[in-house]
């Protein structure tokens, strides 16, 4: 039963989003997902545990670049620079799938429980980022509080660049965001 | 039926911390929270809609102080001081109940699905946050910057709280904190 099917798992992610869009993530089954794709649904349970992972199976990925990036960050860079270079360096990721991306967006900002499941996500990164740092010898509770401010950061730059999207990249949104949260952070 | 039941949701509440610690969130009935609280399941029902409402009741109380904390800040005051005067105004809530919030902390940090909860209730608090400070004339995204990072500080000074409790209040550690943020977000 083994044959080639190339990209495979790219067609099923982009069958998944594609119905998603168009009747809604409650209302798509695996099985429409494989068919769209043309594949069966065994191959789709070989790529993706179920109906949800196809939108967050990227999480380990991004966070295994976010936290290189903390730790390759040069020695000098005080904690919140290292997060920054790290999430400027991870933003290409963003671009390259612009078109996804936004899908994928849409799909889980009208569902709460795909929306819980993005928080997490999120607060998982940011779990990451500051044990990344303390690993850079930063303490608590910078490191903690560079990581979550880095993410705070990161949702409204990513909110940004979805509106503005092909006007310019998401690390100029990022490095925009970290200068606009310098000042509201000095501001008294 | 409507006999006097002297602070029924202070007691159903107390019942429903101390068995959620004792047996976990998931072994406990409301027939045994209200049991221990020597009511009836009806009187619980009349006070929470269900099981895990005994834990977030307050959330809703937290919101509205909050954003009248941030309109009712000088109005020369930045947005971040802003957020940090209300969060610090908002700080005796959880002093004068230390003990029941490090209850109800316990059991949710051993609860996923509580713990999913709490992070959309914060997300929540980030956007009311932000509300309030546009309400006062504050664009995007200094806006959103100064209230995502403020509960980012919350979220910190809250677990240092915790650990460190009878040490000093709330308040001393938001003002900490948002002190240590700006001495992050100004790193590079």
């Amino acid at each position: 039963m083994s044959r080639w099917e190339p990209d495979a798992r790219g067609r099923l992610e982009a069958a998944a989003l594609d119905l998603y869009g168009e009747h809604g993530y409650d209302n798509t089954t695996v099985a429409e997902i494989a068919e769209r794709a043309g594949l069966t649904e065994r191959t789709y349970f070989r790529h993706f545990a179920d109906k949800r992972e196809v939108l967050f199976a990227g999480a380990g990925d991004l966070q295994d670049q976010l936290v290189t990036g903390v730790l390759d960050a040069p020695e000098s860079a005080p904690p919140i620079d290292a997060v920054a270079l790290a999430l400027q360096a991870a933003a290409p990721r963003f671009d390259q799938r612009s078109v996804q991306v936004a899908q994928r967006h849409a799909v889980i900002s009208v569902n709460p429980e795909l929306q819980e499941r993005e928080l997490i996500k999120l607060a998982w990164l940011a779990a990451a980022l500051a044990d990344a740092l303390r690993r850079r010898g930063v303490r608590e509770p910078a490191a903690s509080l560079a990581a979550e401010a880095g993410i705070a950061v990161f949702k409204i730059a990513f909110e940004r660049w979805l509106t503005e999207r092909s006007r310019r990249g998401l690390a100029a949104c990022i490095r925009d965001c970290f200068g606009e949260l310098k000042l509201v952070t000095a501001g008294g």
